[in-house]
């Protein structure tokens, strides 16, 4: 399983409207409005790169509102949780 | 269930320690080590603020190698998945 | 008693506009326009995370005029005032 | 009243104690440990500006762990509370 | 005497105008265009907080072309020349 | 009359220390301890560039707890006041 | 051979097309999307520094879609394998 | 195949030295000396995800001088070469 | 001779002829369009500090395209070169 | 010729002995001490690539006192004067 971690900065009006969209993808699992220097943190776990590739340069760009995006990719995943079962990949 | 998102900087040699240190933790259900100019990526999931209060401000303190956190508290989640129940909180 | 202390960077002109609008949101205790690289800071206080949540990702965005906000949420407080009566939550 | 809000970055492991010796001083009606960039936000009510310049150049400084302070002075207050009186100043 | 030193940025095109709009009034004692990453730094010499704050929140806002202040208040000033005589207040 | 404006931080303890040995120059004819990101802001005021240059590349770096400065050169001088006279350069 | 390597800020919705555009220029061996702040990375490998000047100055200009780049020259290339040969220049 | 280009800042005296370290690695095909803000930049082909993981979390961190990496991951490659060819992977 | 080394952000279309219109100048000995941060660099050399005054705040502005200045004043030169005899001032 | 403009942050008490070791390099033609953020700025004129690569990995390293370089190379010089003659290159 790929995990990234995708901070965004979206138009205040539209926060609510993109968190909603985000999570509707199949490769985003959960989606927060934060509080801090970022408006939204999407947690993205998917089976290769190119579905993280895809989502990220062809899907998100069709997202109205997101003005900036910082996409961290996992390397290593720590956790008492068996995140692979949990999230059925 | 209130969740938050902890970005930290460590000490490049302290890494994986570091990552395993807070993944023992019962507040702390996943770290990521990741690209860019973070190096570990922590999701807590506790019951009260005070839980994640005490993490940050006494318990985080004491494990070394931590140069800066920035933590970020959800307002509010957005997802397919039962996370509650998930995370058995 | 949940407290937030949140930084917001407003169109010059409607600092005055602006800070009004806020004050008079209940859970808005205080206001004050500030010198240095923010405009205004808002001290906000409630009773559940979800107030804040509420205001900072629904009623905020609808004043007109501010740019961009960083909220902190207080994990403790230290105050030799009983600030919960005084600000009757 | 003259109102000044005071951000701070402080030692991680001195987190409570500088809140703790900051909370005691006369000058200083509440200290919160915070999410976000800093560490501590101080809000500071005192009658005359040689009060607030005398905390912030000679008696902060001798605070132990304290490494950054970003010092905002209030312009003006809005508040449905009379704070003048809260604080009795 | 209560001085400030305000730093600001300025649309490229109305640098002397607005240097001309701030020295003509009565709060500002000098402006100087200057080099590096700020246009215009403006000296302001004032009786009261007051009379500060309504330059900034509102006579400041009035000026056509400023781009960004960054306010900063004299806790303490530091001469050999006795400025409250010099500027007459 | 040549003026320049330098922003300084300083090592806090030595903030009130450092602000008299500055004043005490012949060439800077005010400091001040301010609010914001900066600890001082230097006023100079000289007849020659070389003045200038030799204060801030031979004199500044003799004096103890300096960690940064920021020289801005004034272009052009804008104020009621004349300056020369009352600095009586 | 000169290398040098473009990092690229480019509006969301062309990031597929400026990649391609970059990728068929002579000069260009290699773009990618990225992860991070910036959006591609393009690796540049002429004979000339004239053509690398080119290349920036009059030929990415060109390109719609661009917002910001940071050209870095390499000074000098380490590497097990021929790249000269690689890239038959 | 999957590229990764790492933003190095290293200790000035020990540039070369990093350098031909980084180059030495099996997982890295190229390393410059650049202009600009950073150092040096590498290029990392590997076949999986964990061997870029092993190399940034385990092995970078064994090499002595380096102060700062921003790991940059690659979606997509564009390209007229054949990399995965040309880098024999 | 008063010598000023001027860093500048331009529309990335009029790189060419702004660094044309500047090399027209006559204070202006020498524009290169740099790799970095910044797209020109201009050296100014001139007799007084009116001159450099005038040319920043009267005519730069009327260039169009240039997005931001950041202009350094030579304190001193250093060289094995009779800069004053080379460049006739 | 190929020229780079070399901006240097020093240690402060060496600004003047570094840039004196500076200029005393056949490959740099001046040196200044600034205004600004920087504190000195660097003009290096030579015939190939391959000298400004061993200045900048290999000559300038050996020199105490420098914390920080940002170096640019310039693409294309304008200028009245015939700088490769002036320079005798």
């Amino acid at each position: 399983m790929i995990t990234s971690i995708i901070l965004l900065n979206v138009v205040r009006e539209r926060i609510n409207e993109v968190a909603e969209q985000l999570a509707e993808m199949e490769e985003v699992s959960e989606v927060y409005s934060v509080t801090g220097n970022y408006d939204l943190v999407a947690i993205v776990r998917v089976k290769h790169n190119d579905d993280l590739a895809r989502l990220v340069t062809e899907q998100l760009v069709k997202i109205d509102g997101i003005e900036k995006t910082d996409t961290m990719l996992a390397f290593k995943a720590y956790s008492k949780h068996d995140l692979e079962a949990m999230f059925s990949l």
